[in-house]
């Protein structure tokens, strides 16, 4: 069976893919520094033979090879990196933290794909890449993509080069263009954010803009479906896919209700102003997903019963329950 | 008058960009780590009051910021970032070369227009960016761009993170996207190579690849006045433009014979095989020059006649007359 190298594979969708590839009897180490993925959440895959887990800063290429040459597990055959910064407002604040944790990873795992001779590297992208763009909706051609936030600005930076380590010495890419994505274990973002505040004071939370930004969502299960879908069939040498539903999105708005809803339903929603969260922010967009749909996927979910599941997921999470 | 900085401003487009802000009575102050720009391009300028010269390497934030503040020659108005690597193939054996010399000099020029709130950047990216695109002509919408060499991918990646600065902090930024470029002081390229070969072994001289390979020039006298019309028309806060010629180009072969027969009439030329260079040469393409065209610019000289003027000024330089 393959062997598989996960990237912050202790964060949020890093634990989602492990479990589905050890579900699937395939070998894989877990690489994370921990400063935001957690240890606890690969504490299931513990008694499998076929984990092992290393802590490090993949962005230190050194620490990087030695502690895999280290770890002596046989040849790796395919990277699933994931590790890269995700607080977007604080990449905006501090512009090393998205060199640091998106692009510099990014760089040191091509020198030890290099070094190492590892020929297959899934990336997990982003929309961010795209921008502003005024397209009724995005595909893959859109563009020229024109990041607005250095978390957008260092993802496409990421896909710029492993595009040409394709040309040099890399055999195989595929990159995730990833949505809003929500599910279990809930590590950031606004659902989170909002479950949390509505919990602190049932009597009330604010909502950070007026509301009326709107976002597409997918549920973690779908994307990690859709990222093996693609390792499966994708036939190019570089293949690019955005990932995520096809419709319009929902807005803070409905996202705050279902929230209040769920976990307090005597709360009044506080809304802000200015239809932007922060600077870099898309207010709204549409995915065409034409091109995974010719790979025969579709998400089992909408962006609406992504978050209606999601919400009950983080809300059962948050209450420990 | 307006205060310039030229990162890089020691190399072969720096000079002859200084000379002509200087020529319109603008002051300047030139930054370079003399790793490839040599001091002695800008002795010329040496006795102007409007020079200044600083030696540091500009991806080191912290050396750059010290540096242009204690040179004390007041408010900065606009950088024109010319530092990086110009050695394609150097980068694809090393990538740290494209890492430290294009893409950090980048995100440390950046940390200084930040702090500093220098509001207008000037950024030499490449025909690269595109990689090697299908297209009858490229335009500045063509794409999606995915370079296929370090090169291309880190002048892509230091544009992401230019456009993302627009959102956040710069007032406008104008993106070149430069052909190759030829004239005088010639540092490097494929015309210089030839030359010195031809003047080394006047019997015969090798030459990479088939011969058949085309690429576009432009006169370094067209860039800067091309650079210069941005700068003045462009409108946007981020621009981005194609220069260039709109011709086909010249092959190889073309520009080794045009070298024979001006510095060694006897020698004969040997072909290698193959259509690329290297690992990311792109063998072929043309420009859409429209969008700079609408500006009212238009090249003097062809790739044929670009050839031609340079080919006897760098015959000149070597041969010390």
């Amino acid at each position: 069976m393959p062997m598989h190298l996960i990237t912050g594979g202790a964060g949020f969708v890093g634990v989602n893919l492990a479990r589905r590839l050890l579900a699937s009897g395939e070998r894989i180490v877990v690489v994370d520094d921990l400063s935001r993925g957690q240890r606890a959440f690969l504490r299931e895959f513990d008694r499998s033979p076929l984990f092992s887990f290393v802590q490090l800063d993949c962005a230190d290429a050194e620490a990087f090879i030695n502690g895999i040459r280290s770890l002596d597990a046989g040849s790796i055959d395919e990277i699933w990196h994931l590790a890269a910064n995700s607080d977007i407002p604080g990449g905006v604040a501090d512009p090393s933290v998205d060199l640091n944790r998106t692009f510099m990873t990014t760089f040191a795992t091509l020198v030890l794909m290099r070094d190492l001779a590892i020929p297959v590297l899934h990336f997990a992208s982003s929309s961010a890449v795209y921008g502003d763009l005024k397209d009724a909706a995005i595909s893959e051609l859109s563009g020229p993509p024109e990041p607005i936030s250095n978390y957008g600005a260092m993802k496409l930076a990421s896909e710029a080069q492993i595009r040409a380590a394709v040309e040099s010495f890399l055999k195989r890419a595929n990159i995730f263009r990833f949505p809003n994505v929500i599910g279990l274990p809930a590590t950031h973002g606004v659902l989170l954010d909002l479950v949390r505040k509505a919990r602190r004071t049932p009597s009330g939370f604010d909502v950070l803009g007026d509301g009326t930004q709107q976002k597409i969502y997918l549920h973690v299960d779908d994307l990690v479906d859709a990222m093996l879908r693609i390792r499966e069939r994708a036939a190019g040498g570089y293949n690019v896919f955005n990932i995520g539903p096809a419709d319009e999105g929902v807005t803070v708005r409905e996202i705050a209700e279902a929230v209040r809803d769920r976990v307090a339903p005597r709360a009044t929603i506080r809304f802000g102003t200015g239809d932007r969260g922060w600077v870099g922010d898309v207010p709204r967009f549409r995915y065409d997903i034409g091109k995974l749909a010719s790979l025969g996927w579709r998400p089992t979910m909408d962006s609406k019963a992504a978050i209606k599941r999601a919400v009950e997921q983080v809300a059962a999470q948050e209450s420990g329950t």
